[in-house]
Formats: C-alpha cells, structure tokens, sequence
C-alpha cells in the first residue's frame, strides 16, 4: 500500500479498547509529563507539566500566577499518552479530578520528599497543585 | 549526576522560549495527533485526535456523539507537543478557538480531499469538526 507523505495517517479500521482501572494506574506512573486542561474565562488551555504520582494523586510543581497554577480551585482534566503516529496506535489515560493547591508546610515536605528526588532551583516554583481523581479512565488504540 | 530511576526528572534550569507564529504553524503541520480540550457539564475533558491543517484549520474526522464531536459549538484548546520525558526539553504549541461542525457537503468533500489521503472505513466518522485559531501560542522548553 502507498502512503502519502507527511504525518502518519489514523488506520482505516483501528479499534479503541477500553484499560482497566489497573492498567491506567500503571500507565500513569510510567510517565513523567503530562497536559491538564485548565478552565479561564476564554476557555480551556492545555498545559504540559512534570508531574509525579504521590499516593494516587496526580502532582505537578509550578510558578504562582502561572497558567498551571490556575488549575488550583477548578475541575481539570489531566491526560497522559503515547502515541505511535506512524502506526496509528497507543494509548491514552485521563485523570478528571478537582485540583487543589497544597499549602499545609507538612504535606508541601511530603510531596517533596516523594515527588521528586532531585532539587529544584531557586523559589520560582514552589506552588504544588494536587489533583485527586475522581474518574480515571484509559483506552489502547491499535491499527 | 546520578539521576534517580524512573520517568525523567524536571530540570533544574528549564529554560522556556515563545515560539513565533510561523513556527508554531511550521510545527502544526509536522503532526497527525493532537490532543482537544473539550469542556463538559462535568468539566473539561482532553481527548487525542487524528487532525489535518487544512488552510490555517486544525480539521478532525469523528463519529457522531463521540467527545471530539461535543467540541462543536465550544471555544476549545487543542495541543501539539513532543516532550522528551529524559531530558526535560521539547516543543508544545497551543491552538485556541471555536470549534464547529462542518455540514456543508461542498466544504465536507473539500476537507475530505484535503485532509486525508487515504480513504476511511465505513459511515462511522461522518463528523467534521473545523478548529479556527483565535490564538496560536507556543514555547520550546531546553533543559
């Protein structure tokens, strides 16, 4: 079969499958960036952010002010993915939650032990957003 | 610098630069997946999309009543990016708009030719759905 040039084209006939619960959990710790989508008054934007899990929840660091951190008070959507464009394949998880700025000085030392091993520099990021999900949802696509 | 296991750690210098609009569409038309944000009575939702640039329109293909197609009517994001999670650095570029559904069967067949090359199965992705960039931002991000 010949392929046209330029991105890869979806397959005539992939088929989506839903994953479990498990096998989006196992996913979502594989990853290191991720995109939330966050509500502003001119509509969603989508976002990619570090992001660790810590105890089921999904957690980014980030700058007061910025658009990341306008996430805090809001239900967001959080995606991660791997997507074979040549092949039309992957997969993608969704984590939909209410994120929250994490503020307690105790729980801001327990996400930083666990979250990340590695210092950050200086104070410019020092906003830790925690989304809880409420649904966490995932599906494999194949060509 | 030992770096802990795991998914790839946030550098501690990342550096962000603006991409500039024709870079940011020269990086748009390299990509067949994109992620759309969709808002839902539930809160926003990120789905990822097979998409074509067609005349300065992010054009999608889905099947009636799917989330992609509950885009139509909405102010929306849609996102390109390649991250890699090693080191810390790539590109994410962010088109933001009003999405609707393309019902014109002179505009369909004028999509249908230019958006894909190769033909699609079945009835079942009979819905268009035509992104109009209101904003295209972008940043690259080095580590």
């Amino acid at each position: 079969m010949d392929l046209p040039p330029g991105p890869g084209r979806a397959s005539p006939h992939p088929e989506f499958t839903e994953l479990s619960r498990q096998e989006c959990r196992a996913l979502l710790a594989t990853h290191g960036v991720g995109r939330v989508a966050v509500p502003t008054v001119s509509g969603p934007v989508i976002v990619p952010v570090n992001y660790s899990v810590v105890e089921g929840a999904v957690v980014f660091r980030t700058a007061d002010g910025s658009t990341p951190a306008q996430a805090a008070g809001c239900q967001v959507a959080f995606e991660v993915d791997r997507i074979d464009e040549a092949f039309s394949q992957g997969w993608s998880v969704l984590v939909r939650g209410h994120a929250r700025t994490v503020t307690d000085p105790d729980d801001v030392q327990h996400l930083t032990e666990r979250a990340y091993s590695l210092p950050w520099a200086g104070g410019e990021r020092d906003v830790w957003v925690r989304i809880d999900p409420l649904a966490l949802t995932g599906r494999r696509i194949t060509a």
